[in-house]
C-alpha cells in the first residue's frame, strides 16, 4: 500500500510511487496479454513477466486473475471480491432484494455508459463472455445458489443473470421508461422477489 | 399478391415482378430514409416518395411504418403485428408463459447470432432503441399489460422487457450453461410465473 505521503515524495522525486507503477504496469500487461491468449489462455505468471513485477503483486493488487480481468479489461466499477463477501453474509431470504439493491446502486453511480459499454463487449468479443462467467456467474451467483442448499444451483445462477441483465439493459442501454428512472426502492420491490424465487424458489 | 405464375412471367421478361420490386424498393428506400432522419424523422410518405411508389403500399406489405423498420433495419423474424394478435387472443391468466414459449420459438428457430446483431445495434443506435421502443413496448406490451386492467401497465411492460431481453442475452449471446441449452419447456416452467406476476400480480 502506498500512503498520501509516499505519494508526494514521489511526486517530489518526478515519479511515481513503485506501488502504483506495478499495478499500472499489470493492468497494461494485462490488457496485452488478455487480448494475445484470450481469458482462458492467460496466466498470471505471463501478465507478471510481460510486467516485470512479482506474480504475487497480481494477487496483492486485484486478487487474483479474475480481478485483474475485471479491472484491466472489463473495467468493472466494483471489486467482484467484495460483492461476494458482502451477498454471501445476510439472511439467505432477502439475497434476491439485496442482489437487486447493490446491482442498481453500483451502476447508477457509475454512470449507465458503462454498464452499455460492457455489454458492447459482451456482444463482440467471447473472451469477455468468458471472463464475465467466471467473474459473477461462477465466483458470485453460483455460490449464492450454493449457499441456498436448492437444486439446480448453476441454471438458478443463470436465471438470475438474465433478470440482472436485462434490468441493466433496460434501465441503461434502452433506457425504456419508466423503468430506466424508477427509483431504486421502487426496482426492490418489483424484481426482488423474481431474483428470490430464482434463488430459493420453485422453478420447474 | 404475385403468383408463381406472374413470377415465371416476369423471369420470362428479364425482370422482376412488380410486388416483389416493390417491396425490395421500399425496404432500400426505408434503409436509406431512416438512418438520415431517424426513426421519427422518418416518414411513409418519404420512404415511398424515395422508392417511387405509392404510400399505401407500406401499408399493404408491411403494415405501416413499424413494420417496414421491424424488417427493413431491425430485419426482426417476426411480423409485431401478427405477435399482437396472437396474444391478445387466448387466456390472460397464461400470458406469462405463452410470451416466454413464443420469444424462445422465433428466436431459437432463427438462431442467435440475429438476436446478437440485434443487441449490439440497440447498443450502438439510438435509432435501433427508439424502433424498439415502439414495436414491442408500445405495440405489445402495453396492449398486453393494458388488457390486464393492472395499474401501472407502462412500469410493467418494462418490466417484462427487461426479463426477456435479459433471458435473449444468456441464452444466444452470453451463451451462459445451462441456460443457453435448456429446453423450451424448462425455460417457460421458470422465466413464465416472473412474466405473469409482472403482467397480473403485486409489484409493489
Amino acid at each position: 500500500m502506498t500512503t498520501g505521503a509516499d505519494q508526494q515524495e514521489g511526486k517530489r522525486r518526478g515519479r511515481r510511487p513503485a506501488g502504483a507503477d506495478t499495478k499500472t504496469a499489470l493492468v497494461e500487461a494485462a490488457r496485452a496479454v488478455f487480448t494475445e491468449q484470450g481469458y482462458e489462455g492467460a496466466t498470471v505468471r505471463a501478465i507478471a513477466r510481460q510486467a516485470g513485477v512479482d506474480p504475487a503483486m497480481v494477487n496483492h493488487w486485484f486478487g487474483g486473475k479474475e480481478g485483474l480481468f475485471a479491472q484491466a479489461v472489463l473495467q468493472l466499477p466494483v471489486d467482484p471480491a467484495v460483492i461476494v463477501t458482502e451477498l454471501m453474509s445476510g439472511d439467505i431470504e432477502t439475497i434476491g432484494e439485496r442482489i437487486v439493491r447493490r446491482f442498481l446502486t453500483v451502476w447508477d453511480s457509475t454512470g449507465g455508459g458503462q454498464f452499455a459499454a460492457l455489454v458492447r463487449s459482451v456482444a463482440s468479443h467471447e473472451m469477455a463472455v468468458t471472463g464475465l462467467r467466471d467473474i459473477f456467474l461462477k465466483q458470485i451467483f453460483i455460490r449464492v445458489a450454493d449457499k441456498t442448499g436448492a437444486d439446480n444451483a448453476m441454471f438458478r445462477a443463470t436465471l438470475v443473470a438474465s433478470q440482472l441483465i436485462g434490468m441493466g439493459m433496460v434501465r441503461y442501454v434502452a433506457r425504456f421508461e419508466p423503468l430506466a428512472s424508477n427509483d431504486i426502492d421502487t426496482l426492490v420491490a418489483a424484481v426482488g422477489p423474481t431474483l428470490q424465487r430464482y434463488f430459493t424458489g420453485t422453478i420447474t
